[in-house]
């Protein structure tokens, strides 16, 4: 009691590694759920919200030999002795819904989820622990015409949301044909599948990070290992020169079309079985995306595109921002990845012991908005105020509300000055603050001559800021209207502003 | 290890007293949402999205006597060693937010919140551990026109998601009224403001259950005690007769019209001067909002009215829908409350030291969703699923792809069916649990002769149900049409379903 005494007040914080969010920054990112839905709904898909808090064991992360579950994830003991934990992604829900209420559910079941995911992670510089992921997935469809619709649906929503086609690349791939080069390099043997299991999980993470490290790095990680800048050292997949110029030729299959880098990776994985049906996949999901004018401009085959996950099983996308933004530094670099996905046919069969193919991709939505702020293309509207009705006389409020309700009645965004009124300078100070675009006043006497006064706050900083004394007198910032003019005016003021 | 060999499996359960939602129970919670923040908009109330995770000790939930505080709310220890906790309402983390930020936000700060909020309580039959909240507060405006206004966007807000006027009523009482009456009841020592404060939360607690229990039930809480029918005893203030009926006065000084519900309050405070400043405040709001033209038709005074929870401090409301529905036992019942609120000057206090004003309300969005089902005003059009494309050919899935692609840009929810489509008849089943309202069948005949059979499912499902075969030949549900002509084809359908 006494340590509690010395510290009697709360602190008023979020905990570490979460945030609040204010205004624009929510109803923006509500507007483009709302955008991303409507793609997804015209597509077939249908809306599932599942609860933020899963079992443990649904989750899947539970580590046997560990005391408390919550390695990545939060988790706590419910009073019956389950473990219960936060979800870390929105897939993970999915398949627990699916073998749930897989009698009931259409197959294949086409559904999107948007929502916030919780990881607990050390937070960083724009890293958060909780963030919104926004998901489409197909399960039961063991077709790669699911993938292909999948990447067709990614460009849809990407252009609608406001990525112009040229500002995006989708890049597809599959697992199946970097497995066949795996088996081609002598890292994959199909009667052992468990066999050097280690190294090709090495190199899938050394491939995944070449952005990051480059040809020498990757190199390094697919040979004896690599020692980083802050001298630790990661050990490597072991590979012999040979096989990993195996692996890196893969890496560099692109050619400029889908039909063309499909011949050179099936060259690559001649004599392999799953290599060869990869390659086929590819081509497949090629000739689809082409027939619906889905062109390499838009969705790409890129062999160096591998998703970290170890999950995927098959095809695998991502959809990279191709312009400049200026770093923390002020350095021009490329926006990079904003959404990846795939096909991942064993998390139902946690559940059910049978395999379900599935196939889905995410969206990060926060990084997605980050783009269009850093273009300028969002935050100007959304961000206008209220129109304020500034308080003369306290004993009139009944007034002052009518004036609002006029307003809002047109549509117009209005409210009352609801603070101590005494100061009205302290009313336009909060008008400012508000962002507000029009400050309404009507005194004892606008009130007895019918009139009110409009003040254009947008015009009037405009002023304060640049214009001369002359310009100032020829464009006033204030009117007096009658009573009766008013809401066409405020109009017309809005209409100008805008 | 052992234990976990006998359950491989995980469960595909969710945690007790969680659920998923599906389809239209997501769209149509999420377009009511959007109605209402139109409405909080308009007001001038700007949104906040807090996390979901708080610090135990900004929740204000930390009992010291327990071990881990997790009474009512989902907690755990965080790595360094902080509390955290799921929020269990909007409004703890306004509080925290305006403490943290109050330097920045303006003041009187308006704010709108919708989204999940936990309690971790024992579930029941339509009692969910997660549940949406949908809340509008201003903090910083010790006027009651800030009530007033929040009453009047309440009765806005109830019409626009589709509860006509007459179907709801908004009550508005104050609790210093109350505490006037127990004043002059002799449980309330204006000296002394602990004294009897037991007593009077037992009073308060009584009073809200009116509905429930009754005149003699309410009577029994508010003298010796209420033994209930599992025989369990409840403890009462232990009020004479003589105070009692003092109370049960108050409770019932409801008149026609809002200046004679004030009159008969002020008859009842006579001689307690907080209970004279509450029949003021209640005065003040029914002028401000007769004056805006809402009349007890929408919003009365009602003296039964105090809300249960301890932090208001002034005026608090309440709407009730005042239509009937049948229970599950089918015996017809009110709808009763799907919103409170009300003033709690003290809760920004606790982080600060300086007490701020703040009034709002809280809407139960899965309640008042429930009640708009219940009376038949929704679910229809939301519910429809997408026309689907059977595929008669597995290798022309680009030709399908390409039908729906036309669809879809001109406006209609459309996909192909990408389940095994060996056995039609389970395509057909697909959609009908889909719920689609038309399929199309384009097999290789068709696509020689450049038509397409366009089967009108809505149609088929009524003749299927009811129609004698006369009538079938004349209305037949499946169209043979030019390939050309489908688009506009499907769209008279579908117009003509609506």
């Amino acid at each position: 009691m006494a340590k509690d005494k010395t510290r009697a007040r709360p602190r008023a914080e979020t905990p570490k590694g979460f945030r609040d969010y204010f205004g624009a920054e929510v109803t923006e990112r509500t507007e483009m759920l709302h955008q991303i839905a409507g793609v997804y709904h015209a597509y077939g898909f249908d809306a599932l919200e599942t609860s933020a808090v899963e079992t443990v064991e649904a989750l899947g992360k539970f580590l046997p030999d560990v005391d408390r579950p919550n390695e990545g994830v939060f988790g706590w003991q419910d009073e019956d002795a389950d473990w219960l934990a936060l979800r870390y992604d929105l897939t993970a829900p999915l398949a627990r819904v699916y073998a749930q209420f897989r009698n009931d559910l259409p197959t294949p079941y086409r559904r999107y989820a948007m929502g916030p995911v919780w990881r607990n992670e050390k937070p960083g510089p724009g890293r958060f622990r909780q963030f919104y992921q926004c998901d489409a997935d197909t399960v039961g469809a063991p077709s790669v015409a699911a993938d292909a619709e999948i990447c067709a649906m990614l460009s849809d929503t990407l252009e609608v949301v406001g990525i112009p086609r040229g500002d995006y690349q989708i890049k597809v791939n599959n697992r199946k044909v970097l497995n066949g080069v795996m088996e081609v390099a002598g890292v994959l043997d199909p009667s052992d599948p468990e066999k050097f299991m280690a190294e090709r999980g090495i190199v899938l993470r050394a491939i995944d990070k070449f952005d990051r490290l480059g040809d020498a790095g990757v190199r390094a990680l697919l040979g004896a290992g690599r020692k980083d800048d802050s001298g630790d050292f990661t050990k490597g997949a072991g590979l012999s020169d040979e096989q990993a110029e195996i692996v890196m030729g893969f890496m560099f299959a692109r050619r400029d079309t889908g039909a063309a880098t499909v011949a050179r990776l099936r060259e690559l994985v001649t004599g392999s079985a799953v290599g060869a049906t990869g390659v086929d996949e590819l081509e497949t999901i090629a000739e689809l995306l082409d027939a619906q004018g889905y062109g390499p401009d838009r969705i790409m085959i890129d062999p160096a595109v591998v998703r970290g996950l170890g999950y995927y099983t098959g095809p695998v996308y991502e959809a990279e921002l191709t312009f400049e933004i200026l770093d923390e530094k002020g350095r021009p670099r490329q926006f990079g990845s904003v959404s990846g996905g795939g096909r991942y046919d064993d998390l139902v069969k946690r559940f059910t012991g049978q395999e379900v193919p599935a196939t889905g991709v995410s969206i990060g939505v926060d990084r997605l908005l980050a783009a269009l702020r850093a273009k300028g293309r969002m935050g100007q509207k959304t961000a206008q105020g209220p129109v304020v009705v500034t308080v003369m006389d306290r004993d009139r409020m009944a007034d002052y509300q009518s004036i609002v309700a006029e307003l809002r009645r047109a549509g117009i965004r209005a409210e009352v000055y609801l603070g101590n009124p005494k100061q009205f300078g302290n009313q336009l100070k909060y008008a400012d603050k508000r962002n507000s675009p029009v400050a309404i006043i009507e005194g004892g006497d606008e009130k007895a001559r019918g009139v009110v006064q409009i003040k254009d706050l947008v015009l009037g900083a405009q002023i304060a800021a640049s214009a001369s004394l002359e310009e100032w007198k020829d464009r006033p910032s204030q009117y007096e209207v009658p009573r009766a003019d008013m809401v066409a005016r405020v109009k017309a003021i809005l209409a100008g502003q805008a």
